[in-house]
C-alpha cells in the first residue's frame, strides 16, 4: 500500500496549527515515533513517548500546543490542539485516495430477486444475493458475497463489506458499517426443556440496526423471540461480539471484541464494556457504565457505575479486594502466628 | 415485519384454554407486557411481572391458571398450563405465514459436481457450492452461498443459512439448523514444537453433527485429528461456540454463546454451560452437568456437579468464597487489630 | 470417509522402528486405545494410558521405546522414539489421498478483476472475487466463495479456506493456511469521543501475514490504524481469535482459540497464550512467555514468564492464592474464634 501527499495538503487540513521546522519534501508514509523512518508522518498523543519525539526519524510531527522542543534540521512540526484529531484528518485525506466509492450499478455475477429494490446510485459487488422484497438505500455499498434474507433492509449510504448476512425482516439504518461475517437475524438460543429433550421456541422476531453503527468481523446478533433486538444510533460493536435475542443496546455505547450479552438484556447510552466482558440475561446497564475487561455482569448495574470480577463488583472495591488476595498466604501465616502466640499467652489448664 | 391473525386462529391453538374478556380484534403483533400496543398479544411467564399484566396495553393476554384477575374492557385473557409454551406454539404459527417453505430446485448461479446428489425436494439457493460426491437430503434448504465440501453430506428437513461451510467428509444429520457463518471441519489446532517451530500434525478426522442440532452463527467446530468430533443428537449451540478436535458431546447439551471446549474434552447428555464458559481438554464433563458462565473447567467434572471460577471449583462453594472475598479488606484489618490486642496482652518482657 | 493403506506402507514410514508381533492385514482406520476396533491403527502418546494397550482392540500400535509388553496374536506393535509424531507421519499419507490437489486454474464462475493476476499454477474454485491488483501466487488454493480486495496478495503454496476475506491491501504470506470465515483487514476498534457521540477514526493500516501462518476458522484480524498489523513467520492461530489494529506478533506463537488482542499490542517468538485469555491495549508480551487460558493480561510481561488470572499474576502465586483463597470460610471461622479466646483473655476490666 502505497501513498503519497504534499506538505502543503497537509498544511491545509491542519487549521490553526504553528509550524517551525525546514523540511519541504513529500509525505510517504505514516507511523509511530519509534517505528518511522524520514517521509513519514507522525504524532504525539500520549505524554508517557514524549521524550520519543526528538530521537524519531519521522520527517513530519504533529505535536501538542504545549511542546517546547524545536525541530532538528530536516524536520517539520506542527502545533496543533489535538494531535490524535488531526492524525485522524490526515488519515481521512488518505483513505479518500486509497478507498475510492465505486461505480453505481449491479454486478452482473449478482442475483437480485424481481422484487427487490436496488437505490440505482447503490453499488452491488460481485456474487451477492439480494431477496424478495429487500431493499438497498442510495449510496451504500456491498461488496461482495453480501446476502440479504426476505424484506431485509439496508439504509443509505452504508458500507457492507464480504460475506455478511442480513437476515430475513431485519433493517439496517443509514451510514453504518458491517465489517466481513457479520450475522444479524440468527436465531435467538431459546429452548423449553420437555423430558429429556430441548424442544426450540420459534424465534419470529427481528433486528433493527439504528443510523451510524458499525460491527466488527464475525459478530453475530440474534432476531428476537418476538418483536426486536435493537442497537441504537451510533453504537459502536467490535469483532466476534454476541448479542442475544430481545437486547437493547442504547445509543453511543461501544462493546468491545468477544464481548457477549445473553438475552433481554438493555444497555443504556454511553456504555463502555472492554474486551472479553460478559453479561447475563434480562439484565439492565445504566448509561455511561464503565465494564472492565472479563468482568462477568451478574446483576443490574445502575448508571455511572464502574465494575469489575466474576461476578462483578464495584471497581475500587475489586482493586482492594485484589490488593489483599494476593496477600493471603501471608495472612494465612499470620493467622498461624497469633494463634500460636494466644495458645502461649493462655493459662496453662492441662 | 407485518403480520395479522384472528382471535379465532389463537383460540384454535390453545386448546383446552379458559378464557375471558371481550376483545373481538385482530392480533398484529407480539410483545412483552411493558411494551405491548393495542392489538398486541402478550404473556405473564415470570411471575415477578404478575402486577405488569393489569397495566398492560396488550389486547391478548396468555396467562397461568392460577391468574385470578379480570380483563379491563376491551382485552380478553387465555388461562393456559404453561403460558410460555402456548407462546411458542402462537410464534410457530407467524413463523408459517412469514418464512414460507421455498420451492424445490437448484438455483442456476450455484456449482454443483456432477458427482454431488442433491434430493428433488431440496432447495439449493443461489451462489452455493456442493463439492464432489458430497450430498444434499429430502427437503433440506441451503439459503445462499453455502459450501459443501468433498463427500459432505446435509440429512433430510435441514435448514442451512448462507455462509455456511461443511467440511470435506463432514456430515450433517437429519433436521439440522446451521445458522450463518457455521464453519464444521476446520483443522484441529494441533503443533508439535520442533526446534523454535511448531509442525503441523495432519488433522484428517472428520465432524459428525447428529439429528435435531442446532448451531449458531460463526460458530467454529474442528475436524478430528484423526476419527471423528461428534456432536450428539438434540444438542443446541449457541453463536461464535469453539470446539476442539475429537470433542464429543452427548444428547441434548446446550452450550451458550462463546463457549470454548479444548480438544478431545467428553461432555454427556443435558450439560449445560452457560456463556463464556471454557474446558481444558481432554477432561470429561458427566450428564447434566451445570457449568456458569465465565467458568474455566480444569479438571473432569461428575455427573450432576454444579460449578462455577476459573479454575473451576463446586458452586455452593464459589458463592460461600465470594462472600467471604468481598469481606478480604475487613479481615485484613481484622487480623491487626487483634494482633494488636494480643500484643498488649504479652507479658511486657523488654 | 473410508481409507485403507497396507502394512508395508506404514512399514515404509516408521524409519528405524522395531516391529514385534503377527498381524499382516491392512490398516482400515486410525483411533484412540480406547475406541479402536480391529483394523484400526493406535498409539500410545501419553504415559498415563500405558495401561489401556494391551486392552486396545487395534491391530496395529505405535508404541515407546521403553515399552515392554508383547502383543497378542493378531497384533503388532512398532516402537518408535516418538509414537506421536510417527503417528503424524501416518496421517500425512491418509491426508495425501483423501485431499488430493486440485487441478490449476480458474473456475468460471469465479470472478477476477482484469488487473488481477493468477499464477497458472493456481487454483481459483467456485463463486471468489478477486479485486483490482490483486495476487495469488503460485500453487495457491482458493477453495470456494473466498474474496480478495483491492491490491490484496496471496503467497506461494496457500490453501484458503471458503468465505475467507482478504481486505484490501492486506498480504498474505507462503504456506499459510487460513480456515472457512477467517477476516483479514477488517477495520480497528478507535474512535474518539465527541459531545455524547463516538468519532470514527479512520484506519487506514494494513495487516501483513508472514510465511507458514495458519489462522483458524472465525478468526479476525484488524488493519492498523496506520502502518500494520503483523504476525510473524511460522505462528499459529485458532478458531474465532481476535487480533486488534497494529498489533504485532512474533514467530512461532501459538493463540489458542477465541484468544483475543487489544490494539498496539506486541508478543514475542514463542510465546502460547491458552484458550479465551486475553490481553489489554500497549502491552508487551515477552518471548516464550505463557498465558493460562481465561487469563487477562493487564501489564506487559517479562520474556519466560508463567501467568494466571485476572488481573494476571505470576502462576506460581496464582496457585498458592487459589489454594488459600478456597479456606477463606475457614479462615474466617479461624479469626473469629481467635478474637473469643483473646477476649477471655483480656483482665476483665469492665
Amino acid at each position: 500500500m502505497q501513498f503519497q501527499f504534499t506538505l502543503d495538503e497537509v498544511r491545509a487540513l491542519l487549521e490553526g496549527s504553528e509550524a517551525s521546522g525546514d523540511y519541504t519534501g513529500n509525505i510517504t508514509g505514516i507511523a509511530s515515533l519509534e517505528e518511522a523512518v524520514p517521509g513519514d508522518l507522525s504524532f504525539l498523543s500520549n505524554p508517557k513517548y514524549r521524550s520519543q519525539v526528538g530521537k524519531s526519524q519521522a520527517s513530519v510531527l504533529l505535536v501538542p500546543r504545549d511542546f517546547d522542543e524545536e525541530p532538528a534540521s530536516g524536520k517539520i512540526y506542527f502545533k496543533v490542539d489535538n494531535p490524535n484529531l488531526e492524525l485522524a484528518r490526515v488519515c481521512s485525506l488518505v483513505e479518500s485516495r486509497l478507498w475510492t466509492q465505486p461505480e453505481p450499478g449491479i454486478h452482473p455475477s449478482s442475483v437480485i430477486d424481481p422484487t427487490a429494490e436496488v437505490d440505482p446510485s447503490a453499488t452491488v459487488g460481485p456474487l451477492c444475493y439480494i431477496g424478495p422484497g429487500a431493499r438497498v438505500g442510495k449510496a451504500s455499498y456491498l461488496v461482495s458475497h453480501v446476502s440479504l434474507g426476505k424484506d431485509a433492509s439496508i439504509g443509505e449510504a452504508c458500507w457492507i463489506a464480504p460475506h455478511v448476512l442480513v437476515g430475513d425482516y431485519c433493517t439496517v439504518g443509514d451510514r453504518c458499517r458491517l465489517h466481513g461475517g457479520v450475522v444479524l437475524g440468527s436465531d435467538g438460543f431459546g429452548y423449553e426443556p420437555s423430558g429429556n429433550q430441548l424442544e426450540k421456541l420459534p424465534q419470529i422476531g427481528v433486528v433493527v440496526i439504528e443510523d451510524d453503527v458499525e460491527i466488527g468481523a464475525n459478530a453475530s446478533i440474534d432476531r428476537a423471540r418476538f418483536a426486536e433486538t435493537r442497537i441504537g444510533a451510533g453504537t459502536k460493536i467490535d469483532n466476534l461480539v454476541q448479542i442475544g435475542h430481545n437486547c437493547k443496546i442504547g445509543n453511543s455505547s461501544a462493546l468491545a471484541a468477544q464481548v457477549g450479552l445473553s438475552g433481554s438484556t438493555e444497555l443504556g447510552n454511553g456504555v463502555l464494556m472492554l474486551g472479553q466482558s460478559g453479561a447475563g440475561g434480562h439484565l439492565k446497564i445504566g448509561d455511561g457504565a464503565f465494564i472492565a475487561g472479563q468482568t462477568g455482569v451478574s446483576k443490574s448495574v445502575p448508571p455511572g457505575s464502574k465494575i469489575m470480577g466474576t461476578p462483578h463488583m464495584e471497581l475500587n472495591a475489586f482493586h482492594r479486594m485484589m490488593v489483599v488476595q494476593r496477600k493471603l498466604p501471608e495472612f494465612a501465616k499470620r493467622i498461624e502466628n497469633l494463634r500460636e502466640v494466644v495458645e502461649s499467652l493462655k493459662p496453662s489448664s492441662s
